[in-house]
């Protein structure tokens, strides 16, 4: 097997380039600092949110994640807060002085969404989502790529190539489980992909290992592998009371949980040379 | 193994309904006739375009296809002629009678889409894009919703339930091939899905085996197996000449080609009791 | 896309070959005659067996099926009736005049199933095992070889290459779905398989909708998808009661159940010029 | 999502045993030392097997692996030196002092292996090869279960209860990576296998990254992420001179990557608390 990639891919490809490191205010994603994003799957309410954003800063987490515009397979499920959500995220980012990372579904969105975050979030059904890349394109915010349910990596590098060859520098790649035959976990994470989109590409390389597995005890082992591995950066879900979460509760930790990932993955970090989150 | 869906879904479960009759002009999708839609990947200029459009009309098509926004997988790709395509394929249906498929791939390309095209096609990078299915719910032209790469049937009628729950009725599905290990072929075209979605929906299905396959020799087998299987139609890419195609030459019939198609699956199309196109 | 397969496939490959055809007896496998192996999964008693037998005879079915050496996931599940089984095979044969086709598992087991049996059948659990393989290349009983859950066309062809490589020309492929995905069918069956091989090899080709789908009401028109994509026989589960089924009842159609799929399935090998079955 | 597997599942299913741990001499599977085990693909001579054996022994390995017995796509490739291959891999035992594991193929080899080896290796192809594992089951040496190209956690169980329910306790599981869409790698390595089957059962995970990955890069950082997710062991190809190596070239470390992976996984399994070969 070789890991040559097309060499139509010509932004995104390595070709000898450092790797790129992202500036947010004093937050750094890529080098030798773990980036630690977490929070809720979705923005449910003003204390759900700001109780998980303290719990996880506490923890040493560096971004907060949370969904305000949220992709569901079924019209008839919680869609999201909207605007009202990205305004508490903003009020989180107020008090704990965390950078926030969102998702956007629609070029019509984007302005909004860029007036709140920090970060814009694709989710993996908007991978291959042109015209929304190309306005992200546009931006001069950091941009986390998704990677599809069932990307190849030159697709997936593909995708980003359109957010760069905008002008938008600023990509991160994020692997969150392919689809498979796997049936006791969501998807399946594939791991694999970190070493070698660090060879292919310059681009830093977030795991979120809550979607990749589904499965909350599978978190903490598969966040460490990662790590491992040679990821940039985490992202985990993390909801003050699973039990009572409007979407993914069955993968989210606690803000107990969250503690114990980072003290179990922080030695392993500190095994490849990194420092974990801003502890 | 049973054949329930969620009971969630709603709209698009059969729940004992009749199968749904699509009317666009004098052409039906659905029922006792199969709709052929057939043309080039992309609409590349007038000449390419007529030359296709006569062909397909002559040899029995019920509907013509062309792709006038492109979703391709580099920036650096040929992304189609834009509202210049629309226009020429309007002036292809006026030439021909032949109602026009386009795709649409973001909620501010609607407006200018349903301008011009009968039916919107939605691809399957853009099956969960939910903005997208949102807008259209608002329209009230059909939809042609392809499914997604690794879209399970479920996940499918979701986005089908989206548009449906706008209040848009005219729905129909189009399996294009899923992502396996499959190396010899683009996809695994997944015909078992025909008789599936017949029993668990009432809104038409379509099947391409253009894209399902990728293979220009296998085209008219699947075509012919997708009829005995059950399908409502079939979507099949025809290029005057394939060789200078700018996307997916390997995969499309020549005029000829798509003649010979026709006449091997009208027996098939009879031998299940159906009429195949408007021959 | 194109479909050239290795060319260290030698014997397997088509290589302008004509069609290979199989004659057992006054059965002929490949050609203008559709093969249609039916038969319960496995053999559970003398009455059940014979009167599956004596109902598939009766519908026009070629050869009959069943297992005696079961290949079950758990050590603790039926394993089938071994020699008792062969034999009632053998007698089933005596009654009816069909042909038996059941599986072997092991090089061990060659010599006692080739005393019974007329074809011998691989499983997909064993399609690369090596050792059997190498060992039927040394009888001169037909080969039904079954696709492996994951093999791709070249292992699959690479497994024959085994068998034909001892002296044994009389092998047969039988596609029976692939692993993907898919959750509401067992399997997804590759119906694209049929004519690729058609065209890549001048073995026969069979298809096995019954594993293939896993789901009774998708079995008849899977069948007919298959004859339509050019397949040279059918292997369908049929079982007296499939309600009382040791396995496999799920997807097992009734004596009944098998009549509606011979006639279903007529008018579709007419239209593509063949015969189904001894009718 | 839940991690329940069939209550069908009895001997290996964890239900609160405690880890098994495989002595073999010395050198102990399971517990707090991670077993490493090392070797060319093949035996291809007896110098190219002293010269691997002697470079992995002198960077920590615990057991020499090496195939002697080959399962081939095709019947014209190298299929192993047999049982003059076992001899070489016993001598290099006696000068060694390492275990030697190597796989077996059918029934009819297990005496002859037994004689020689000092751990059974059932491959991919091998994991539902029933007759094989109720053999298995009556011998008393220890048992490395390779995971089937797509087979599932509980398949893979199920095939491991065939050898507990014969009498032999000493299986382990390796997880070898599954066939996915993936076409830069050459299967997808599902690493979340490892923390998962820790969960459900109480036999030792070994990961092999590079069969998992094909790819001489990645076996390093996935044999660290395996580490990290908390494997029991690793399965490495090491080669001394990979270019010249009669299969599986492409993945095969040289000693001195051996060495390197030896040097950079040992701070991950201190990280994690354990020991990392006879380092």
């Amino acid at each position: 097997m070789s890991l040559k990639i097309s060499s139509k891919i010509k932004l995104a490809a390595r070709n000898d380039r450092e790797d790129h490191i992202i500036q947010i205010g004093d937050t750094r994603i890529g080098g030798k600092n773990i980036a630690v994003m977490a929070g809720p799957c979705s923005v449910e309410s003003r204390e759900q949110l700001m109780e998980a954003a303290h719990g996880i800063n506490a923890h040493g987490a560096s971004l907060l994640r949370g969904g305000a515009f949220k992709p569901r397979t079924l019209p008839y499920s919680f869609q999201g807060l909207g605007v009202e959500g990205l305004k508490i995220l903003a009020d989180a980012r107020e008090e704990t002085g965390l950078p926030v990372v969102t998702e956007v579904m629609a070029p019509g969105e984007v302005s909004v969404v860029e007036e709140y975050a920090d970060v814009f979030q694709v989710g993996a059904r908007n991978t291959q989502n042109y015209p929304l890349l190309k306005r992200l394109g546009e931006t001069r915010k950091p941009v986390l790529l998704k990677r599809g349910l069932s990307s190849t990596i030159e697709e997936w590098l593909g995708a980003a190539e359109y957010i760069l060859n905008g002008g938008n520098d600023d990509v991160m790649l994020c692997e969150r489980g392919i689809r498979t035959y796997s049936k006791l976990t969501r998807f399946t994470l594939d791991v694999t992909a970190v070493p070698l989109l660090k060879e292919v590409t310059h681009l830093p390389v977030i795991v979120d290992p809550s979607h990749g597995t589904g499965v909350r005890s599978l978190v903490t082992p598969m966040a460490a592998a990662s790590v491992a591995a040679g990821a940039d950066g985490l992202m985990i879900e993390v909801h003050p009371r699973p039990e009572e979460a409007m979407s993914d509760g069955a993968q989210s930790l606690t803000v107990e949980g969250f503690a114990s990932l980072m003290a179990e993955v922080k030695p392993i970090a500190s095994a490849v040379g990194k420092k974990l989150g801003h502890t």
